[in-house]
């Protein structure tokens, strides 16, 4: 089956937004989308590029935007107390489980999403982290071993991986997409997104 | 009659997409709107952003976007040879006009964008921005009058005071959009501009 490569990271608002419709329309064109959680940070520290959204007035503005987003959308989301979150848990944890447990890995990214957007926990939490593996699967141990696993070397080289692999195809946020090669950034490229999908 | 703001640069394709749907999407909620074109560059530069696209990666998908978005909404556009071209002349021209034949200055604006962004024109130049001006109105003077009074420091100072005006606003790209207090940036977010104008 032909994929859609779907990257962005655990803590960016519109990466949520886009988690929550892919899915849909990649399979009214008989696609499959491949995720791939980055830490947005490195990503764009090694491509030369500032953090997003750091400045006072764009912060100001797509604070607001969120919601809007959201609500245009119709997906649920509040801002999480603790955002921007640290994501390399929740990104070690996916990759562990795309290598161990593959069928359980989406659906563990898309409850830390929802944990995050919707019910406003703390996704930096290891200990939220293992329990949301274990709820999932228990293909990576019990609480204890999961938690155990994320700290190995093993887990931050899948990591490492992923985020040069994203470099390489020219990531620079989230969500971005990729179909076929051509690169769609944001969410609000849905509908670019579904024309490219329509005509290929 | 209620207003629509709306901020643009002569060289951000963007702004001239925007340009070319906000004024019917206006009409249709009865409204009018207020062009206020700025140098973008002045305006980060005030408030403390870089300039936009400068980063390689970022103009390299950027320029298929700009196509792209183009051709999803039904706009002629080509990247002119001389993209990003200086608009202080244009915008100078803009605001001439509104102050001295106010009924003439968007369908200026509108023949400055489209000479750029379908014929490829070079709006950097004085004297086509004076031969635009005179195609529209003789209230400036002839071709020599209006390049004179381009360079005068009336013009500067009403341009000037449009971009302290939109720093004023928050505004921080192009094109952006105020309804009611309410900020839109970027061409994407028409969509959004008409459910605010459906639901105030």
């Amino acid at each position: 089956m032909k994929v859609i490569d779907f990257y962005f990271d655990f803590s960016s608002p519109y990466g949520y937004f886009m988690s929550e419709k892919i899915g849909a329309t990649a399979k009214r064109y008989g696609r499959t989308v491949h995720w791939h959680p980055v830490l947005l940070f490195a990503v764009l520290r090694s491509v030369g590029l500032p953090p997003p959204f750091e400045h006072p007035i764009k912060l100001e503005y797509i604070t607001k935007d969120f919601a809007r987003s959201a609500k245009q959308s119709g997906i649920e989301y509040a801002l999480p107390p603790t955002f921007p979150a640290s994501t390399q848990n929740a990104a070690r944890a996916f990759y562990l489980l795309n290598e161990k447990a593959p069928q359980s890995a989406i659906a563990f990214a898309q409850s830390v999403l929802r944990k995050f957007f919707c019910d406003g926990l703390d996704i930096s939490s290891l200990e939220l982290i293992s329990q949301i593996v274990c709820s999932q699967t228990d293909a990576l141990g019990d609480l204890v071993g999961v938690s155990d696993l994320l700290k190995t070397q093993a887990a931050k080289s899948l990591l490492q991986n992923a985020i040069a692999q994203a470099v390489d195809k020219k990531v620079f946020g989230s969500p971005f997409v990729i179909i076929d090669g051509e690169p769609f950034f944001g969410f609000d490229r849905l509908m670019h997104i579904e024309q490219k999908l329509a005509s290929s």
